[in-house]
């Protein structure tokens, strides 16, 4: 039996925004109802950069994300961070693909923002604000246009250019490059800024604002000022993650939070154990870090197109 | 950067015992030396069978192999054990290789005990005794060929078509398929059976005999009756992987051994921070539990190797 080898360029051209959302939302149900299961991540810590084996499986797949983050990278004319994903068969572990799952990742990112923004933002958000313009901005404004009506998307960077070339992307979108607290004004607040310190403060969150806080996904990250979560109501992908790499990482080292704080876990929203924004005036914050179940969906969704098309295969094992 | 794949075939094409053994020595000597890195593994566990992770990095080499373990495979015509191996640069974390790591796993299992016993076996060892006449004794055999004069070869295994099978793949060697008992009057035995229960007893262990316990790689795992490894000089590959899941890790949890108990890790033998064997008439046993950079250190061999070769190549990232 072959094992099909799916490239960048073929991955890319499988990814439809509206399914992935669809996919990663029932990620959420079915890990939420036990039918999905995600060890924690391994970290493989070397001096220019570190790796991640992401390991999870749903109804009907299984598999493992193995993705790098090296900072220096872009000097050298490459991504910081890139990512391989092996499929497998769950009943026998046959690894039915390898793939590309840089994409993956970055439309996952965007999708899972989405989905939290759906259940958390007021229903009658149209302005987004985009904190940080690199390569994780793009994804946030495509998926919450999947579920948003957008008539305004707020760019700001601290490098002028990176924001222009983020608007020029989405040119189908009414955009304004704009001050921090411009920006920060907005229904939805994406932050996807690499920060080590708080760049949106307290004074710049207006009441009934949803906040995307995607960023910070290792220790010592943080994007927040820890007062914004402290009146909030903080949903987590994954508690045990988020307190060790998420936005609450740094507040719960400093003992400026505590894990019992956060509201509910994105699941739990989903599957209606508990319920979403309930008040118009809530602060309400995603911290997402990113959990296999996420790619592994999309994985799934990708592989099962590409089953039949006639891609390139070998016999890999 | 294309990304490098190789198959089984390619893989298999590509394996050297002799320079197997030479590169995993060295691995041990660089991971002891502090210059490997290699977290503990991460295990996704289904209802059918299970998936680990196992990541690690040396000098110029870092990666992930990705395996499985589906006990009723062979029922559907499929191998029990599977794995790929991502190889990257861990300068840039570009994954260099996309390979096969199921022949790899039985080399470097094969090429651990071999080493092992170089250190611990009698240096006039000259028949070995197999137990367990699986995938895995054939990589016993022929490493163990690559470092000892081997005058016979005895083997067990309870199902007598496989100790057949096993003799008729050694034409080279003269072999004996015999009783256990027999079997383990051996100067170096291996044991190399998915055994939950004991299978060798301390009354058919004779002085001077150096054990490879290879089977136990789970927890519950066992090969031998405990009071084997009270009088005997025990080494580990990794003393906090052998704990939770080696030929230790039963005795351990009834309270009958401790890992203090245990003489050194492989390693820090290899290195010359402790002896080997000194004692002609002592019981020696390895407990291999099987550890990435053995996998990593293989997988650099072999990328080294067909790098410039010609072979497939995809744009995978």
């Amino acid at each position: 039996m072959p094992t099909l080898i799916l490239d960048k360029k073929t991955v890319q051209g499988m990814l439809n925004m509206t399914a992935v959302i669809k996919a990663v939302e029932q990620a959420f149900l079915d890990w939420t109802d036990g039918k999905g299961t995600m060890p924690a991540k391994a970290y493989l810590v070397l001096q220019e950069g570190d790796f991640r084996a992401m390991p999870a499986a749903l109804p009907g797949a299984a598999g493992v994300k193995w993705v790098n983050v090296h900072p220096k990278n872009p000097r050298r004319g490459l991504p910081t961070v890139m990512a391989v994903l092996i499929y497998n068969d769950p009943e026998t572990g046959y690894p039915l693909a390898v793939m590309d799952a840089t994409d993956i990742t970055a439309f996952r990112t965007g999708a899972t923002a989405a989905i939290a923004s759906k259940y958390l933002a007021r229903r009658d958000s149209h302005t987004i604000g985009v904190i940080g313009a690199g390569r994780q901005a793009y994804t946030q404004i495509m998926a919450h246009a999947e579920l948003f009506d957008l008539q305004m998307v707020k760019i700001y960077d601290m490098a002028p250019s990176a924001a222009e070339k983020l608007a020029r992307s989405v040119p189908q979108f009414k955009t304004r490059i704009c001050r921090l607290e411009e920006a920060a004004a907005s229904d939805i607040l994406c932050t996807v800024t690499p920060a080590r310190a708080p760049v949106l403060k307290k004074s710049h969150i207006r009441p009934g604002t949803h906040i995307n806080a995607i960023g910070a996904d290792a220790e010592g990250k943080e994007e927040l000022e820890p007062s914004v979560l402290k009146g909030a109501m903080v949903v987590v992908d994954d508690l045990r993650q988020a307190s060790k790499s998420g936005e609450i990482n740094v507040p719960i080292a400093k003992g400026l939070y505590t894990p019992s704080e956060v509201y509910s876990t994105l699941g739990e929203i989903i599957a209606g154990h508990k319920p979403g924004r309930t008040d118009p005036n809530a602060v309400t914050i995603f911290d997402s870090t990113g959990v296999a179940i996420e790619d592994i969906a999309i994985a799934k969704l990708i592989y099962d197109k590409a089953k039949n098309d006639g891609h390139l295969s070998v016999d890999l094992v």
